[in-house]
């Protein structure tokens, strides 16, 4: 089919929809949906990160929300395309609050899939390009105040005699790329953190840590990284390029200020939040409270009977920094995760003698052959050389729901299986238990429905498969003077047991600083409630509690990796702006698209 | 005349001037080129920065360059444009040293004027895209570094155990710039400064102290600002993003050490330069010396007679720091260019009583109308949306020979005067001498030919006109301890006297590092040798000594504003890693076209 032919029925889809919305009933719907259809929407309509599944629910949604939404202004991008029975295409269109930007999916004239996001607000849009500060007042003002002053006064009152309207807990990527979000929507915010500077949360990670993710998914909004920038970027070069990032974007960040407490007053609408300070508690009242602390919550460090007999260093991974004292001693390192391999890597590459007990079934993929079938078709030179820029891939990205991820990814791990058969053969040789996640759905899966789960193979699988890292495998029931016992009896002498145990959820955090009634009524936090290991239902189609309203007023989480940060942070920063402004918010929730029929 | 008959003009030409160049000879150029043309080349050709003017000294270079360069490979890039007779269009070429870009304009199929400049070295290209550095070498490796360890490493080592192949003074914007370029292309180079850090230069100038470029010419290699960075950056914020651009680029600086001497041993082909740093004397033996100490070069404070007598307070404008304390306080700016119009501006904002003494007539323009109608051309918003990225601005900008800038400059200086007749009534009502430059060719001609005489308007002039702050004329001739006195004898009563009264030549720093003698066979630097005032002839179409070789062998001469320092820093990087390598770098000077004519 020709590109505007293609064009074409998706400028005309985009006249029937909105026809229909007028209408509003299920049968004009179905003139424009299939049965099986799935609307995402952040923002737009819903005032909520929600995708709605079939047509009845879909309706549904369109009903509650078109009225107050008004949608109008519909805009093809005008580069549609067209292949195997699917036409597609880019839209914009504009709100009672806003522009949005609309992607759709065609299947005989009829939409399988729609996405729908707001991007800007009316009246409230990013002073940038033509647009601008000036940085400088021409004409002559007496008693001017210079940059530096002005810079320098909001940083001594902002929290002090002037509070935040908005306080972010974190102050690594996600956290500073919320902060640059708000800070260019006049949102007064203020980061704190308990480390005391920005990427002091990577500084303090294992030394040889590099991201995992390539380059091009790890954009920070706003001041992309240099095209010489390497694909894998070492923590501390990461938490560096944070530093600067905070600096040069003014944002306002409190290092070494641990949050204890955070109480919502309710008749106020604000929090009370205790923050320790250089010795001092200081009490802050903003409107929202954001948790960026990390996807990795909350360390989960097992407690092993006999631990306190333990002669030698037992630590959480989290605390591990390099192998240079355990040359030529034992080591052992629980779990079977990326930490724990990097963990197991290190301490070979100093010379000790290391053994991994896996604990559990574990899927590995080599970073190259992900990169190259996975991340770096939106991600990659190549996708930019197609016009694909981090922005447009960032869409394109969360253009797809998470119902449809599984079918996508299966057969790109067929292909990850087929070309890397080599290693997988290698590590079932020496008894590695091997998964690709449930019905072979791949990391991206494990990812957003748990969290862990996986290696992405850096180069410690080869030390598995060589049997240069040893392997033992199931619990660890009980450490004694010098060694840890699993739970088949068999002794591993240990001078080092790095428990590379992973995180608690990210709903501790909430449990830790607000309240264990509050940390239950919001429910667990990340994970799609897809019913598989660790992501119990009910079904939720989006993860769950992020970058959207929770059951606590006022209450926000953010995080994940880089991409994730970058991108969800402007739905974030919009809502909150929103909200500040005293715009109409109302939240349309998933429970209220499938109530009758659930 | 459509577009593709304009590329078909230009592919023509292209093929023809290959040609004439196998043939060399005066009639074969005749036939490609105007009698009057002019040749600006940027090391692809020349091994220089040079523009050769008129048919015969155009047919000298090639002849003399050509078959070194062995140039081919030209590819016209497609987009020509014609207009008023004028046919114009970009090409890229090879050589035998590298790759470069090219732009020419023709007449009647003749060349009027044509630009060379050389891009990347054949070998030596930038690790950046597809090919940049993967960050983690993937797989076992005993003893690995962490980034962290081999940037520590290399920091400690470089100057001390090894030497910097080329050593940068001055770590403002020109030499950030040019280690940046430098760093790419693996040559190991060190930055020196007085201050301690990245940015000082601006900190330490006066408060109120703004860019006086708009935000669009002023970006930096490879990290450009935030789209949301304002029109004039206040200095204190550029301050700021230099020094994390030294951070995240890696650059290797030592703050807070002096250059006192360099020698040149020509037997080893090496500088021995020594540097206080810390209390300590250290010597750095780089094979090149770059000056990137600024266009204004060592303050220029005038002996007045019985300024020992003076009980105010006396200082040079780089001194001076904010009109806070002279609130109700006479004061005297001696000066009434760019800094003392600043002064004036910031001391009556703060309430005191301002003179400014104007000792030669100076141009004023508004900033605003100076963006709307000269640099916003190439560097705006408009320009972008245009696609004039600012890598493509900076080309079109380098392919007008100073030769033509004149006549360029003048009807839009007509205009300004037109458009801002108002401001130019206003200050001739109070008797300010204005002028706009000889020729009437404006501010960008008295920038290039002398580096002084303007102040661009960001509010002093009315603060002039409405005789908020007075004016007087003249020379000061002798201070008494509280008056300055003029050469017609009035006394100006005065608590505070800032002399703004320019810098020193650039040369001035040769003098005092390396000696008077080589300051004097290297000449002056910058000025195009125009035979105007303050740029003394003979004739050189090119700013004297910058970024090109000197008389004396390794020492080079970096400088100028944001847009100078980031193009030309490319120029410079290159000429000094051919040298690196081992490459031949033929240098083909203005005197080897005109030797037989001049």
């Amino acid at each position: 089919m020709r590109q505007d032919e293609a064009a074409r029925i998706v400028e005309h889809w985009l006249s029937r929809f909105d026809g229909a919305m007028r209408v509003g009933a299920i049968e004009a719907m179905g003139e424009v949906f299939l049965d099986t259809c799935l609307w995402r929407d952040l923002l737009s309509f819903s005032w909520n990160v929600v995708t709605t599944e079939g047509l009845q629910a879909v309706t549904r949604m369109l009903s509650a929300t078109w009225a107050r939404t008004a949608p109008h202004g519909w805009c093809h991008d005008g580069a549609a395309m067209s292949a195997d029975g699917v036409t597609e295409g880019w839209f914009s269109f504009e709100t009672a609050s806003g522009r949005g930007l609309g992607h759709v999916r065609l299947r005989e004239g009829r939409a399988f899939t729609l996405f729908t996001t707001l991007r800007e607000l009316n009246g409230f849009e990013e002073r940038k390009g033509e647009n601008r500060a000036r940085g400088v007042e021409h004409g002559a003002i007496r008693n001017r105040k210079s940059w530096a002053d002005l810079r320098a006064h909001e940083q001594a009152e902002l929290g002090v005699t002037t509070q935040p309207y908005c306080l972010i807990v974190g102050g690594s990527q996600g956290g500073l790329a919320l902060a640059a979000r708000l800070r260019r929507l006049d949102v007064p915010t203020l980061i704190i953190d308990r480390l005391e500077r920005p990427g002091d949360a990577w500084r303090g990670r294992y030394k040889q840590l590099c991201l995992h993710d390539p380059v091009w998914a790890d954009h920070m909004p706003y001041i992309p990284f240099p095209d010489d920038w390497p694909v894998y970027t070492p923590k501390d070069k990461l938490a560096d390029w944070l530093e600067m990032y905070c600096k040069v974007l003014e944002l306002n960040f409190w290092g070494g200020a641990t949050c204890t407490t955070a109480r919502h007053d309710a008749a106020r609408g604000a929090w009370e939040v205790q923050v320790e300070r250089d010795g001092q508690t200081i009490t802050l009242r903003p409107r929202h409270l954001v948790l960026a602390t990390g996807l990795s919550g909350i360390p989960n460090m097992p407690a092993i009977p006999g631990a306190e007999e333990f002669r030698g260093v037992l630590q959480h991974s989290s605390d591990y920094g390099s192998g240079e004292d355990f040359a030529g001693r034992r080591c052992v390192v629980i779990g079977s995760n990326n930490s724990a391999h990097d963990v197991c890597a290190d301490l070979w590459e100093h010379g000790a003698d290391v053994t991994m007990v896996q604990r559990s079934s574990t899927l590995v993929a080599r970073a190259d052959t992900l990169r190259q079938l996975t991340s770096g078709r939106l991600f990659s030179e190549a996708a930019l050389s197609r016009g694909i820029t981090t922005d447009k891939a960032d869409l394109m990205f969360a253009s797809v729901p998470y119902r449809m991820l599984p079918d996508i990814q299966r057969p790109i791990w067929q292909e990850i299986r087929r070309r890397d058969a080599d290693l997988y053969d290698a590590l079932r040789e020496v008894g590695f238990d091997l998964d690709f996640g449930e019905g072979d759905s791949g990391l991206y899966m494990k990812y957003v429905r748990r969290g862990s789960g996986y290696y992405i193979d850096v180069g410690a699988s080869s030390l598995i498969a060589r049997r240069e890292v040893k392997l033992a495998k199931g619990q660890v029931v009980r450490l004694l003077p010098h060694a840890a016992v699993l739970e088949d009896g068999t002794e591993l002498p240990a001078d080092l047991i790095v428990c590379a145990t992973g995180f608690g959820p990210m709903s501790g955090w909430a449990a830790q600083i607000v309240s264990r009634e509050t940390a239950e009524k919001i429910g667990p936090s990340w994970g799609l409630g897809s019913g598989t290991t660790h992501d119990p239902g009910p079904w939720e189609g989006e993860l769950r509690n992020m970058w959207r309203p929770t059951a606590q007023e006022g209450l926000w989480f953010h995080g994940g990796n880089l991409q994730q940060s970058r991108f969800y942070s402007l739905s974030l920063a919009l809502q909150i702006k929103a909200r500040m402004e005293g715009l109409a918010t109302p939240v349309f929730r998933l429970a209220d698209a499938i109530g009758e029929t659930a």
